[in-house]
């Protein structure tokens, strides 16, 4: 049995609270939204700091410090566009209850983020694209095979890089929703780990069909196989799902209390 | 594109009120049932009357003529095992809006309601069974098999008959779950129709928890290629579930309205 891996998406430096936290190292707005995420059932925290290209490298090490220290060692996905940063993050993570993840690389300029990764025998989550949205599925499983070739070959384990099919807004997009579908259901058939930025699906909806919206489309895709998801574990909806689908799977057990569990 | 059919489960003798309605022949709560359900977006109204052995004729041949003079000659799929009571209802069965649906067929006892449907020109639902719970897929595809063959023989489109894989109850049954959305996604490789009753996957389950499950269980069928179900179309999680997933699938064009229509 392996259950679904949902990451918390909520701190996050493009929310004002918690950029203003990130810039005074202020630590309470940050515990309240990590607990809030805990609570709900996040198994691990990513924590975007932002290209943060003055002070990453001390922020990033002040935020490992502060949630691990008040969250028993809190598995992080360390998420910056600053490589030192997140680094240094890793210099000060503790590895007792997971490996730390390097949020992200991709098959172009950001494919240093996997080597770095590996170097540091961290998991890393690796965006199957080069320079914007892969056009199709045959791209997508290019650069897949490129990260996975060059993972492999610095002594990665195939687990530790969870690929990222690059979830595509629907308002815009919406003939491109199975594709996606599709290459999540083609890593699963390869044994491969995956992830992403799930509530993407519904960027620009009305507020109130968001969480309709996202529970659906994770649904569809943990039936093709999708293992883990970068999502807001405070949206009800989409953790009732998370829970709902995991017994479908028989990845968890049925009892009548599974959703408060 | 071909949107997801919902068949309204309601208008069902097991409901105290409907079934009395059924045995002194008053439309009021019939009719009320249909509207609900039809204002929801069903397409299709299932009537079950029962064993019906006694009056099942005149019952259902009433039943038909009350519906279809009332909503526009909506759709119906005619649910008894009394298959006189079928063949009559089919006799007085306007089919300007679809054709009329034989609710049920399987491999084994119901085989004749396949050739009664084939008989009349009328859809099927085949149940991929014979005694009881098919123990796998290869069993359920032997039954399918030898439906479709049968069907065909006879003279019928293959897409008349709409498979039913069994949707089984999580409570006992949770490990099987994944062989029902297996198979679903085999009939739909093979371009068959589908269909089930899917709530029976959260029977005994608490009442809240019952819209969650099911919704999530759809969902994950949908992306299988299951192509209709047998529901209760006065669900609102479950119909949002619906509309949102054809939204996906590109089986309907995104509105932000989709949820009104």
């Amino acid at each position: 049995m392996s259950k679904f891996i949902v990451i918390g998406e909520r701190i996050h430096c493009i929310s004002p609270v918690i950029r203003e936290a990130m810039n005074n190292m202020q630590p309470e707005p940050i515990l309240k939204r990590a607990k809030e995420q805990i609570d709900a059932g996040a198994a691990y925290i990513d924590v975007n700091i932002g290209p943060a290209e003055k002070n990453g490298v001390e922020l990033m090490k002040w935020a490992v410090k502060l949630l691990q220290d008040n969250f028993d060692n809190i598995p992080l996905a360390l998420d910056t566009a600053n490589m030192k940063a997140i680094e240094a993050g890793i210099s000060v993570y503790n590895r007792s209850k997971g490996k730390p993840i390097v949020n992200s690389a991709d098959a172009g300029d950001r494919v240093e983020f996997l080597d770095m990764a590996a170097a540091n025998e961290a998991i890393c989550i690796a965006l199957c694209s080069k320079a914007g949205v892969p056009s199709d599925n045959d791209e997508r499983n290019a650069y897949c095979q490129e990260l996975l070739e060059r993972g492999l070959g610095l002594g990665m384990e195939p687990e530790d890089i969870w690929f990222d099919p690059l979830f595509l807004v629907i308002k815009g997009m919406q003939d491109k929703q199975r594709d996606v579908l599709n290459f999540i259901k083609d890593l699963s058939d390869m044994g491969l780990n995956s992830t992403g930025g799930l509530s993407n699906v519904s960027n620009m909806m009305p507020k109130h069909i968001r969480p309709i919206m996202d529970s659906c489309m994770l649904a569809m895709a943990m039936q093709c196989g999708l293992t883990s998801a970068i999502v807001n574990p405070c949206d009800i909806r989409l953790m009732e799902t998370v829970k709902s689908c995991d017994i479908i799977k028989n990845e968890t057990l049925y009892a009548d209390s599974y959703l408060e569990l």
